[in-house]
């Protein structure tokens, strides 16, 4: 029997909980079995309140998940219950989010569960109750054991992208590229395009950082100082990375089947692309861990919480995704038994 | 009878003969009619050796172009003829190159031509020749009388963008960025929008430029400090400036509803989204002119110049444009009396 997802919490105040019960609804439609870490209470509130038909059964543990899931919503409780309601969060709420995070975590880590997928968090109030992490994903690295480079990917069905550098100022995205961490990512992310993708011989295409990749020179010279020798070091790895592509051209249909990932060197470079091609099911997944984790790639969504508008696509994306990867982790490493 | 589009020659080894025979052959698809600054004879040779059936006639004035133009492609031949041919460009052709622009931008400024349509030129060779304009586009500027900021936005059927900066590296990008060169930019696009492309009240989308528009100052100043002001100001012009807003959520097929027109930042954050949505016809419009100058959004492409290969669909899109522009900016005027 494979084994279930494990879903996180996320912001009890966000929209977590109504693309979780729109999710179990779709459940016909091939969804891969899930089971939340979370309150029952809440979700079960939520769900009689928006007037769905989603039965929320607490279980004891993940291993009932996926005989429960075809019949009700399965939900290993909290030890607390969040006060945060739709729209309206609770700073009191940060230890029951951090506590799902790391039971999800705890869960596939003890081959408890398949994957990872985690709900949108709000950082600002989680900072102020004391978690000192930039993000989710820095904080699941060092759930794993610290020491790991995660690295972010954005994906949909028609593009794969790679943010070398994430949540900085312009400015100091581009003063903080660099050799290594474009060779650092783009070795992570070939690595995680083979093992849980199952591509055998993957193809970066890496983007220049000024306009045209910097016109020889006439434009910029990051491409010749910095990109230029990352991708050679990549190459000599084996791995076939190919560019700095100028970035305006690299994201267009037919450009798109020449490669597997785009490596980009800051947020819209990457994010520009794919979220023109595909607003609402784009998914976020964490590359380099040692377990899936996939996200939404939308946030906690306060102004329509609670409202029951919010669309499921993304975290079902995610949901399918995870599986997929899951499967695909398994079933290579297994085969090197 | 409606004037004739006035197209320049362009590099001549480059794609720019091919691609207006194919247009001229798509004539029967209800193109407006239009006529060559060129050199006949060698449109002739091109349309033989590619095996096209398009008669080339050399016209004495625009005034017979709408005459001719359905029977065979009507040409006012210029005073020289340039000796590149397909993909190898001869540095001796620069006067003829500049002769036809020269040429075509007379005869839209004499009402003899309603626009003009620019193939694409070389600028490394032209420069190399003493052309000493950053490009096409300050050089039409510099034609029409000097003191103009002439502003490019790029066309396809389903987005238009301005980038505020264009060809600057990165860095220099950001440091350039300034808060007239924003109003400047956004009140010659509001213009433009009434004027010739009949919109009454234009929404003007402005991006920001750090990720997430720079999330309230913690992940960059400039929406601050340039952006937001700037926006300011153009609303208190009565201009519908909205912003500034996150850069990856502002293209997708939903979003683009919302404006008229995005001014991008820096060159990439305009470009990647048009190309990546419609990277054949794309059509490069220069504002802020005293006449309307269109061109296909693409270069000279040496490498495939002569197969016959290269496609005209951005040629066909930038002349039907440049006519409605001109039908629209003529309607404003006379409707002015």
């Amino acid at each position: 029997m494979p084994l279930p997802l494990a879903v996180t919490m996320g912001e009890p105040a966000g929209i977590g909980g109504e693309i979780v019960l729109k999710a179990w609804l779709a459940r016909a439609d091939g969804l891969p079995a899930f089971y939340m870490r979370d309150d029952p209470e809440r979700l079960a509130e939520l769900a009689m309140r928006l007037e769905w038909p989603v039965p929320v059964r607490p279980i004891a543990a993940p291993s009932e998940a996926v005989g429960v899931f075809p019949a009700a919503l399965p939900v290993v409780p909290l030890d607390r219950s969040p006060r945060g309601r739709s729209g309206q969060p609770d700073p009191t709420d940060a230890p029951a989010i951090i506590a799902s995070i790391d039971a999800a975590v705890a869960d596939v880590r003890g081959g408890h569960a398949a994957a990872v997928v985690t709900n949108p968090i709000h950082k600002d109030g989680l900072y102020r109750a004391g978690f000192h992490h930039p993000g989710h994903t820095e904080y699941l690295a060092e759930l794993a054991g610290g020491g790991l480079t995660p690295v972010m990917m954005l994906v949909c069905p028609e593009l794969r992208v790679v943010p070398v550098t994430i949540h900085l100022p312009l400015r100091r995205a581009i003063d903080s590229l660099s050799f290594d961490a474009i060779v650092t990512t783009g070795r992570i992310t070939a690595t995680a395009l083979r093992a849980e993708f199952g591509i055998p011989a993957p193809v970066l295409a890496i983007a220049g950082l000024n306009p045209h990749a910097g016109e020889a020179g006439g434009l910029g010279r990051e491409e010749i100082d910095i990109i230029e020798p990352a991708i050679a070091a990549l190459r000599s790895e084996g791995i076939d990375a190919r560019g700095p592509l100028a970035a305006d051209t690299m994201f267009h249909a037919q450009a798109r089947q020449s490669y597997d990932a785009a490596l980009c060197m800051y947020h819209d470079q990457a994010l520009i692309p794919i979220k023109t091609i595909d607003f609402h099911s784009g998914v976020n997944v964490t590359l380099g861990l040692p377990f899936v984790r996939t996200s939404p790639d939308h946030g906690t969504a306060f102004a329509i919480a609670g409202k029951g508008i919010a669309r499921a696509d993304s975290l079902i994306a995610a949901l399918r995704l995870a599986a997929e990867m899951a499967a695909t982790r398994r079933a290579r490493s297994e085969a090197r038994f």
